[in-house]
């Protein structure tokens, strides 16, 4: 070997080790995998659009930049309910929405979002991650090359702005409201019509008349659209929705082609992200509710015990019934009410035993 | 330069870069930092040894293997209630174990694992992830070189095991119980003897008459060590911990010496196993209730509403009592109630409000 062979050889060599070294070392700032989230929420909206910069930011924090997520808000890149569709087309890898805003495609994935009467948060995560949910889920998705995960919750929502008074299941009858998923078809079966809009059309919508009412998520969000100054009446309690789950949506070919560590990375960020987000809006509902009530002069009101019952009576027929429409949906509200049981008897003598003895009502 | 001398240099570069280059390449198997965590619980104990284990996982999986964390029970390494000293010493790197176990070294680290009426599963994470908790918890574990996390939570835990009717408060003077924390301050306020024992030294107690009653966290936990046999009356609700949060705790020095991804991933974990915790607990403590009641003939009864009210009483005044006796107690005492003002208020139209509206007591 010649000399210049040698120190070819060491060039190569250092090259080839170079090619070979992680971006730590080249360029910290180098992503191996750049990914786009793309979701059905206003971008930078508060709890949502901010949850789902929560999850990107952590993707890439736990992996020193090995993936970047940019994360688009509704329209930028596709439509607020375009979300699961460009994530199972390729279009972006990840996604964040909810279920019950693709119910015509998954009809199955409603109750992994909200079910009238259902789970809270706490029972919603403990279905989804230690009673079965998730397996189904993740079932229930695979034919559109979708990985699911929680990626948020709201906790119990609000049940909704109105103009009028809500006396008697029938003041619901002949209304106009935005309210989507399994509530939808309850409000339908009461007489009303179900309109389903994603958030950042429900202002307009209710201004102009479009629609007589609307629930969006709770104070914090509902006085971010400004929707006290569209409507007087604000019912409690979010009966609908009792701990709706936002979902984080994988394409599965991009999630494949991960190491496993960056997959764990992943999966467990969203779990992350799940707790963050339920965590901020139990922090800030409050004030925002007080802001409304004393300021706004919203005139806050629970539904009348007895229009809660006919709602519950209601949406167990409905409920039973749409679960009945497709195999998917009837083998899920399976697993979701043999885990309802338990957990409302446990949350029975726990949860909500405790509440009424820390505050009697 | 003479070929050797040109061969010793690539040797030496090759030497240098191969170094340089991470396990992933060398030995993918091979740790950059193994550590110890020592836990408070029974090696493998479920919901609470499992949880640390989970944990460790966490870490071992997002990391690829580059931390791997070695799980050690109770007397494994130290003994249970030596866990904090344990990792401010550094002779472990990481532990599991409440905030409660050593209120005498650090009597705030009581308000961050349970407090009797106080905070919720959902609230206590609220307040510690989003509404400043978890920065004071840090500055109290501070002067220790430990970071804490919440690294688990029991969720509303049962009221405890008696070998006698509670009928009125007057029931409890007198009694041996092991009660841990702010409620075991409580349980003293109404003539009774609070004892501090580890799990694994319970049933023992229990059943050599050592102690006369117990609580210990819920029947998916309490039937594991078969505290049924020892007892006979099982009362409902844990008014005195209605959210009992867990703590992983971080040596500080062990900690900054990890470059930044392996902190946030360490960090991230203990959020992941907080919330696996619970969920575990939420799907499991129903089926062992009913063993416990169909199978093992237990008497499972509500405490009565009067000394309910009572205890109420007497907690608000022994943990404002408590707080005032350290710097730290008050400062934390002071964010605690602010927070839970604002909680109670939210949860009462959403949560509780739910919670009765979907089970009418």
């Amino acid at each position: 070997m010649y000399l210049k062979d040698v120190v070819k050889t060491l060039v190569i060599s250092v090259t080839i080790v170079s090619a070979l070294l992680p971006p730590f070392f080249a360029n910290a700032a180098k992503a191996e995998y750049k990914w786009k989230m793309v979701t059905t929420w206003p971008k930078n909206f508060p709890g949502l659009g901010t949850g789902a910069n929560d999850l990107a930011k952590l993707i890439g924090d736990m992996s020193n930049g090995r993936i970047q997520v940019k994360v688009y808000g509704a329209k930028e890149l596709v439509g607020a309910l375009e979300v699961f569709d460009a994530v199972s087309r390729g279009t972006a890898e990840m996604g964040h929405g909810a279920g019950y805003y693709w119910k015509g495609k998954v009809p199955a994935g409603q109750f992994f979002a909200a079910v009238p009467f259902g789970l809270t948060a706490q029972e919603m995560n403990s279905w989804i991650y230690s009673g079965g949910g998730l397996a189904l889920w993740q079932e229930a998705y695979a034919p559109f090359g979708i990985i699911p995960m929680p990626g948020g919750n709201t906790g119990v929502q609000m049940g909704g702005w109105f103009n009028k008074e809500i006396n008697s299941l029938g003041d619901l009858k002949g209304l106009k409201m935005r309210i989507p998923g399994l509530g939808g078809e309850v409000l339908k079966r009461a007489g009303g019509t179900p309109v389903l809009l994603p958030g950042g059309e429900i202002f307009p919508a209710l201004q102009s008349g479009a629609i007589d009412a609307t629930e969006w998520v709770g104070p914090y969000n509902d006085m971010a659209f400004g929707l006290h100054k569209a409507a007087k009446y604000y019912y409690y309690p979010g009966w609908h929705e009792p701990g709706t789950t936002l979902e984080a949506l994988i394409n599965k070919k991009a999630f494949n082609k991960l190491p496993k560590d960056l997959q764990s990375i992943v999966l467990n960020a969203t779990r992350v992200a799940n707790a963050n987000m339920l965590a901020e809006y139990t922090a800030r509902n409050n004030a925002a509710l007080e802001r409304l009530v004393k300021e706004h002069k919203v005139d806050l009101r629970p539904y009348p015990t007895e229009v809660l019952e006919q709602l519950k009576s209601l949406s167990e027929q409905v409920v039973k019934e749409e679960a009945q429409k497709d195999p998917m949906s009837k083998k899920v509200y399976a697993s979701y009410t043999t885990f309802r049981e338990q957990a409302v008897d446990w949350h029975k003598i726990s949860e909500q035993s405790y509440l009424n003895s820390r505050n009697p009502e």
